[in-house]
């Protein structure tokens, strides 16, 4: 049995306005029906294979979450401020018996191949038994430099490669040079672990953020299937990223490569690439008409969108936010956002 | 004294959404705080030179039209049903004394230089009393294929030439020849006449026309300051535009060249070019965030617009609705009315 750990505690603002505030982009219905949550649930349902899941997020998303489980069973873990992920999981490795094997998930990627996720899963968890902490490696289809690197080290068995080293994200030229090269993948913020491995592991490459994280459960407020983290103890952890603060010093670390359809859909530009279009490449929700338009973006958002003679460009409607951009500026997005909010 | 006339009847998509409906163009305040239309009523103030204006607008204008005029007086012929602008004039020299001289004048037009237009009414006025039928003649600054041209014939003294022929919307070629040739200019449908010597040319050249306004004047409904014009009778009278009806059949028609920073604001692309921008070409109305974007229109319709990285569009946001288009597509913004309405 596998215990899934989902982090939801992001906010994000690179998909503004429709990510904003408390309706994180996490919460929203973006590449179909169910929001990137829902799907995250949906990857690793309760039963045979998985214990119920624990959901990491923050206070503002506590209704949310509980509004998007529905009736699906899950225990959550309330951080009363961020703390990065470091300190996010440390709180579920301390709530968590020393033998349960923990799966860290980010909640707002599209893994399209489920079959491909529950492969590596499958790889990931036998070389945890062995004591290796894993991280989930995306096997690259393009010299994208908005990624961290993983570079292989020797294989461990038939599961993966020990990691020889973490890259921050390259500059073109070396992305590029890494996928011709082989033997590389981008970070996708996805492990596997035994709780006491990684409480091991933490002890020894930073023992503050255990300490405050495993205080601030111990001092933690129960309220039904929700430990509200202790404030003040909480609030003295480090705020570090997992991949610092332990994957990186950590010498027994193993990666397992996966091709899965995987996406961060970090931007409107990638809900575009991933979204259903019509056959002139229009992406569409909601009511819009398009005219002599190719290759857009639209997001209604409830009211009525009208394109003429436009292309490549995202139209997103929120409320009474009202987003235009080519689709290759996305990254430029947070320029609003944060003019607007 | 002149007697202005002001055409109110028109509806007009090229400026959707904004215009549309009972909500036609001449009420928008498209160039400042005042309407179009407010702008006509103020071309032409009652007073030493000028009667209260007579208003001819449809049924669903009329409260439009009080409203805007406010506590100006004036008089209002109500339309039954659309007719053209051959009807629409016959009402109002059906209603005048022949011996009055009837400025005519749409009012969804811009006109910059006010001292121009009293200059260019001043002239046709003397050529009026001598029975010509005057038309303002725009003189063109580019070779424009959206207005019908006139060419000038013989001058009639120094106040404007006899009509030589009337034009139909020109291909480039032509409309830059006639630019070159210089004695042509835009016909804009500003008329000045004695009102008999109107209805003496409508006699003779579209009888049934004013024979069917006349009666429609002579059975109207009146209400305080407004003739609701008979429905029946005025349903008789056949559509056709002045142009066709009297002022292409009339021999004696004389043109005033005017150079009077004149504008039919006929499309999104006009009203930016009119339009006060900032220093990176962006004409904004209401809440717009610009950023690294040049020479867009922007009319935020009481929502909160933001562009990001776009260049040389138009957002239109009116109610529920929201355009986007490149400005010079401008002329295919009836297909989204055309969807939409």
């Amino acid at each position: 049995m596998i215990q899934p750990v989902i982090l939801c505690g992001g906010a994000g603002t690179r998909l503004w306005p429709e990510s904003r505030g408390d309706r994180a982009k996490q919460f929203l219905p973006l590449t179909g029906l169910q929001s990137l949550f829902q799907q995250t649930l949906a990857r690793t349902p309760a039963g045979a294979a998985f214990q119920p899941p624990i959901i990491l997020c923050g206070a503002a998303h506590v209704s949310a979450v509980r509004d998007q489980l529905d009736t699906r069973e899950a225990a959550l873990i309330v951080e009363p401020m961020p703390r990065n992920t470091a300190a996010a999981i440390a709180l579920a490795v301390a709530r968590a018996d020393a033998d349960t094997l923990l799966l860290v998930m980010p909640s707002d990627h599209v893994i399209a191949d489920v079959a491909a996720f529950h492969d590596a899963i499958a790889k990931a968890a036998r070389l945890a038994q062995q004591d290796w902490i894993v991280t989930f490696g995306i096997t690259p289809d393009g010299p994208e430099t908005g990624f961290g690197y993983i570079a292989n080290g020797d294989a461990v068995g038939d599961d993966g490669f020990k990691v020889d080293r973490f890259i921050e994200k390259p500059p073109l030229a070396d992305a590029e040079a890494m996928l011709a090269a082989g033997g590389y993948s981008w970070n996708a913020g996805i492990f596997l672990f035994r709780a006491g491995r990684m409480r091991d592991a933490m002890l020894t490459h930073c023992r503050a953020i255990f300490e405050a994280a495993d205080r601030a459960v111990a001092s933690g407020l129960i309220d039904g299937e929700a430990l509200y983290a202790d404030a003040a103890h909480f609030a003295a952890a480090p705020s570090d990223s997992i991949d610092y603060a332990v994957m990186e010093k950590d010498d027994r670390v193993a990666v397992v490569p996966a091709a899965m359809g995987w996406s961060d859909l970090g931007s409107w530009q990638a809900v575009h690439t991933l979204g259903e279009k019509d056959a002139a490449g229009n992406a569409v929700t909601g009511d819009a008409f398009l005219h002599d338009s190719r290759g857009n973006l639209v997001r209604a958002g409830g009211k009525r969108v009208s394109l003429v003679g436009m292309e490549n460009v995202a139209v997103i409607v929120d409320g009474d936010d009202i987003l235009v951009m080519p689709l290759d500026r996305s990254q430029d997005v947070r320029a609003a956002a944060k003019a607007r909010e």
